[in-house]
């Protein structure tokens, strides 16, 4: 509805007799990262195949007959949020091209900003597409590259795309990691204790395999790994470290590491800052929005001292094929997803702990509910700064047009969503409470929400962008730093870098 | 897996033009309590239909077509847990007959403990049966009743069945909902604002379709709901009111209120409660298990002091369709489920709360799993008795072998379960802590499994329960007064009412 | 659409290790009897377990695992025509019910004339029904008998009901099956030559399991298999074979012997006799309406002399999630089912051989057909006589209102169907070409259809029947002698049996 | 099994309302070219989109939302048989492409024999292909041509395909058909009275939909059809007709017409050549094997005067999910698809014919199927030459290994297939009882199954081929004149036409 989403996960094993089971209970931990389709590719040294199909990975795979016939040592899987209108098989990944001299398949996540303009110089030289995905450009950029080996093909297609980005790309032969040169995406690399390795977007999926971690595939760096072991290297000539904010903010899972960082640990930290920062001493309780906010919630609680309680209960059986209500139904009170518990609410003051604010629909609904529990007053408090501009690196929000905080001032949004009180983090609380430390602007981290300094430029984006600037954006714009240009290169000393 | 299942969850509306959604609604607020099969009937006043399906609600109804096609404005639903070996389409509720003089539904939550004899009897006069479940032989004593009206024919056979239960009957001119003599399973009574009335199994249902709470169905009785509005009566003879403790404890959602109870309230009080009884003093945090023990555990910190941290995360995408690994991968440390949050239980010790442990074997894991996380200790403490007796009264744990209560001592469990130190709350903290104070054995509550007293009484099940009584089991039973008989009725003064 | 509908065919396997995929291969080429449901039931001497849903058979068997899963010695199955509104899992056989002392299956070919009046007592007396469908009457009817055997309870049962029918029943001891006091419906004996036996509907289902005939179940007998081989007893007092004579016409496949006589032999034979009736001799070719009338149409030509051609072609891939073509596409000559060849037909004056015509507009829809590619004449013949009156033994056509001679005259039907002519083979042509010679009014066939004389009676349809009879109905009755009355009893000397 | 399979069928309509659904229709009426695949792509003039998936049309369509959301005025659909090791989605056409300056759909029937060598050639030229289908070449071709239209883009492409084809491609713009330069495959135009035009693979679906018969797509030429009419060009420099006799022999239904001739006049007209040139006086019946020799047959009756007969029923429910008959079952004669009619055959001397023997399995059944049903004697006809050679222009017999008649002599196959006589029609009497008399060799025919000769080359498979020639592939080669080099050229003036 009206929440984040991401754009995909990715996974992806070498050499292990289960490749493919390894890879479904993989995804399987990156699932929230993407539930509109999925799909795994093995490897058995000789040939490439896979399934894929719309759905959740247990649909995709619920005939086990799929998984069972999927034999190899070695494989790469994905799991998607479907962009609107591109909700077609075509673009569920991963891609498998089988060419007279070597098949290849390929998964993605993330977002790039100059595959449009590569897409039709490919085309006026007579590619043809079969996708409308990002995904397949890379592909086209390898097969016309006149370079002696397949890994420097890669890297020269690797050094054309912008944007934020990781890749999987498998061979009979070798597998693949790739990390734009800001690492807004992660990308992990695990070992199984009696040999194999893992890549994935996350540690969790590291994790739930029972493999234990070895590094982060850091920006501008690709892995390769085959019968030799693996080899680490960098293949952009210029790297800004720009960690994705949201990761830690929304996306990621709790029980997830990224950069060092401990999601959970992040978020309980910000819930203490946002305390800090903006406490609400008469309150009598603590409520976080599930399951992304309970976190934060707990940290606020803690830190303020006041009653962490459960005031909201997330149904957890919604699924895809779910009716929802018809607009009547919703008027008469029909609620699915998120029930406010009228006892624990009623005639309380709640300090309401949520992640962001995005369009604002949702948290205007979550008042609206605890306010016809009986809550006497509402308090918001955001565990992130205001989302000012849009996002073109893998997040789904990329209209200044859908974000709220581009059109409204703090009043006007404390208002529209009917809170007694509103309150965000500061940037330099999240920055601080995440702990990235990084010798980079924004300590290394990519904030370009809240403060439009797009690390890896605009492009493709860029006229748009431009053109549909609203007041409250230019006005931050003009009276903020920004440390990156459109091709997001980095075009002035940055000073500002919290201590 | 090794967790405790209900049975059932009903849910019914009597006059509202959309109400097959709103039982949709209603019943998708339920599927906590059954997740093998569903089905709803409508009628529309002069004829009832249905649709029904194993699976979940949303799968059941996956073609909006199946809803869309049960247009009037009466309806029942149900949500079903499948017991072993009755997987089949027969035994989906609502069942729907069709008589010449009238149709009738049915749908039931519980179990009964004489259905067995009563079906036996019923086929050597000449019954015929269609499913294995306990819920055609109302039926079939209601058409062999010789009472001259439907509402007296359907008393006589309430009288007849026994053990814990409650009934929605409709048929084209009312909606009757009915509750054992004991009030062990809850039902409770609904209004909307613009008319029409609702009966669901819990608050919850209530809540989410926009309805007003009217009053809990009690203990022996039933409810008419016509065009002349709503009439509650007795059936029963004597009643004694004996609400099952498990519903506060394990199966209800939080948002519920029982018996004027609000379940979270009962939870978190529960946990301090357990952290009064059984403090771990150098604990480092309090963690939960996902997703009933979060109330608890709050409640433990708050009271303790303890940081109340996310040491485990519940994987949310677990659906019936997914591929459990094999042994092999188990072994090699494949999770699913239930993950370990490595970066914030490394070197802690860990006050982990429970529940309940019924067989030992998730305890064991989930401590398993945070040990290999690197949790320095891991101090259990269950916010419930030992589970020492077999439940018949809807919960599907009936065999003693199951319970390892009812085999190990309190050190052995410990020892099992790998734990650095193991508590139990006592049965005086949990009657307290939900506080029902009832004049009434128990204050009212139905503790059976952790007392081995039946208020229900055990009929069919005796001579296999008595056979197979363990020495643990027994001597409980020899040191401990019980209140009810083998029939159920009170056979002595309650005089240990917690005060 | 405006063809006939056979409501059944039935098929059972007794001792064969592959009784289950026996009873799919005999279903499968009696799939003409019913494409809209299908189940197996099996037993391993020790329990019943079946699987049945709605469709053809290899939609219900899709997935083989539902196949495999049923290993057992003995099995019974059903295909089954869904008559209106009954479309329901319910519905489909082979209905199995688990009693205390014993599990029974059954499945159920025809249909009873009694079953309403049955029904309405036995819930009268307190039975519950759980299906629409007649075929439960029998198994209340068994379980209410005093009779100190199963098999005796049986014949009890088989008494008690009227009309067009065979049943097969199974328990882990015995394989019964049963046929109506007139043979109406058949039911045939085979054995495979390694032992164990086989019962089904038509030969052709022997034949394709690689059985060989023994003998046919005659009209009001049972036959028991069991471990001590098979026993054939009559259990109805008095039996008068009347064989239906639309198995020969049109339902049976030509392959198929039914009293030893042919089915294609019958229909080649009465397409000479209807050269032989009514001669065309100014045409050039004779066609045949696919499937069913090919054999009388070859059989017109070698008797006329006029060549047989493919004028007509059937569409075999209309199955049953095929999107019929609306109105509007239709009036603009899009045409599924049946194409004219308009090569052979254009200019030429055909004769048009057709098994019946029941609502006309079939047969008006072909002529049209073939006029507008070009046929020069349509000389309509048709292979029985003129269908007049309803039929309640097992085929789909229960209204005098659906058909066509009932309420036109012969010239009215020619002008309708807008033939060049039209005749229709006389009875006593179709009884000697069918030849079936028994000491039996109208030679042992059942011709209901043409004559208003029901064999087995009339019971609950009577009253209807005699309501609704049509003036032409009216007429036919008070000018032929009838030999059968309203209860199926002989009620004269019949005389007019064609030598 | 061990029958021929045509490659595809493939339709389009352009300027009606309902195309899609007479896309459908159409397309149903060529499914038996085509049953693995199936998909329409529609053009509302603005965009194209479409639907395609494995299996029967009824199957893809089955949820009628996919047939309804195709609306425009324009569509194309195709129907498909999976060559071995394709049975991919991938697959499936029509193919559609969406560029940034164009949207186009491509389907295809036939074979190419250069596709291998022009997509090596264009991979190593940097193009990437999604597909193992031969028909993705053309696009690749025509997106690399420099000329300045589609249209000459197109035919630049044509004009690089060698083999036997037809295409249909589908613009915003235009519609259009083409054909290879020797008219192998047919491609139809057709006319909707109210406007409109239709191109088909047979007369049959124009005939289905309704619409009027215009011209055939000639040998080397394409159609365009777009908003002012349409226009027939030439593309090819040179052609030589060359029309598939299978198409006549067993492909086509009998109600098209192929070149002028009615294929179920040519069929029987090839069994009355067949009957004078190979008589068989004894006999007493004429049977041929459903449904595709049923026309030859009766033609073989007719000039014979033998009765024809129908002695083998074809089961019409064998579907593609149809379990087939372990060898155990089979061995113990369980038969599926074809039954023998006892009662018609035994005792009997059978003229058995059939269209064509591949490799001789399917006769060997049949012959044996109606012996073990009791047939005194079986004499088989076969109403088209040996089948000598693979066949490479669309036909699934690519291999000489698969065909018996070029591993054994015709005394050989006799005993192989045990029957009592054999004969095959001369090519000559094929020939003119097809009677095509186009001034081209073999009277304008493609008969390279019989003769070796390929008019439109060999090309990639040259290698293989002449690699595994047999001895009596080699002696007939030796032995007949060829008219067609390996390119195919026409390399010597022919004079063996038959007069």
């Amino acid at each position: 509805m009206s929440r984040l989403n991401e754009e995909c996960g990715v996974f992806g094993v070498w050499q292990h007799e289960s490749a493919a089971q390894l890879t479904y209970y993989g995804l399987h931990s990156l699932q929230h990262r993407g539930q509109e389709g999925a799909g795994i590719v093995v490897s058995n040294g000789k040939r490439l195949k896979g399934h894929r199909d719309l759905g959740l990975l247990s649909e995709v795979f619920a005939n086990p007959n799929h998984l069972d016939a999927l034999s190899g040592q070695h494989a790469i899987g994905h799991v998607r949020y479907a962009t609107e209108g591109s909700n077609s098989l075509h673009n569920i990944q991963p891609f498998l091209f089988h060419f007279y001299d070597r098949s290849v398949a390929i998964c993605h996540n993330g977002n790039l900003v100059n595959a449009r303009s590569l897409r039709r110089e490919l085309e006026i030289n007579g590619a043809v597409f079969h996708s409308t995905s990002d995904t397949e450009v890379i592909m086209h950029l390898i097969r016309r590259s006149q370079a002696s080996t397949f890994e420097e093909a890669l890297k020269e297609g690797l050094r054309q795309v912008k944007g934020g980005f990781t890749y999987l790309v498998m061979t009979n032969e070798a597998l693949y990691g790739a990390v734009d040169p800001n690492g807004i995406r992660p990308l992990i690399l695990g070992k199984f204790r009696q040999g194999g390795y893992v890549l994935a977007s996350e540690t969790c999926a590291i994790d739930v395999v029972g493999a234990d971690f070895v590094c982060d595939i850091c920006a501008g760096e690709y892995i390769v790994i085959d019968k030799n072991g693996y080899r680490i290297e960098r293949y952009a000539d210029s790297v800004t470290p720009a960690v994705s904010a949201m990761e830690y903010v929304y996306f990621a899972r709790p029980d997830s590491t990224i950069a060092g960082i401990n999601v959970h640990a992040a978020r309980k930290q910000s819930g203490k800052q946002l305390a800090k920062e903006a406490p609400a001493p008469e309150a009598d309780m603590v409520i976080g929005v599930p399951n992304s906010s309970l976190s934060a919630a707990s940290g606020y609680a803690e830190y303020s001292g006041l009653p962490y309680e459960m005031g909201l209960v997330k149904n957890q059986y919604v699924g895809r094929t779910f009716i929802q209500p018809a607009q009547a139904l919703r008027e008469q009170g029909v609620r699915m997803k998120l029930s406010a518990v009228r006892d624990i609410v009623k005639g309380k003051k709640i300090v309401l702990v949520d992640d962001s604010i995005v369009r604002g629909t949702t948290s205007k609904r979550i008042v609206r509910l605890l306010k016809d529990a009986g809550a006497a007053e509402v308090h918001v408090r955001i565990a992130s700064p205001e989302f000012l501009f849009p996002c073109f690196y893998g997040i789904d929000v990329s209209q200044s047009a859908e974000l709220i905080s581009a059109h409204k001032t703090f009043e006007e949004v404390c208002t529209y969503i009917d809170a007694d009180s509103l309150a965000f983090l500061s940037l330099e609380g999240l920055i601080q409470s995440i702990g990235l430390n990084e010798d980079a602007p924004y300590s290394g981290l990519c904030v370009e929400s809240f403060t439009g300094d797009y690390p890896a430029g605009l492009y493709d984006y860029e006229q748009n962008y431009l053109a549909n600037l609203t007041p409250i954006q230019q006005t931050y714009l003009a009276t903020h730093p920004q440390f990156f240009n459109k091709e997001g290169q980095v075009c002035q000393t940055h000073t500002n870098k919290p201590e």
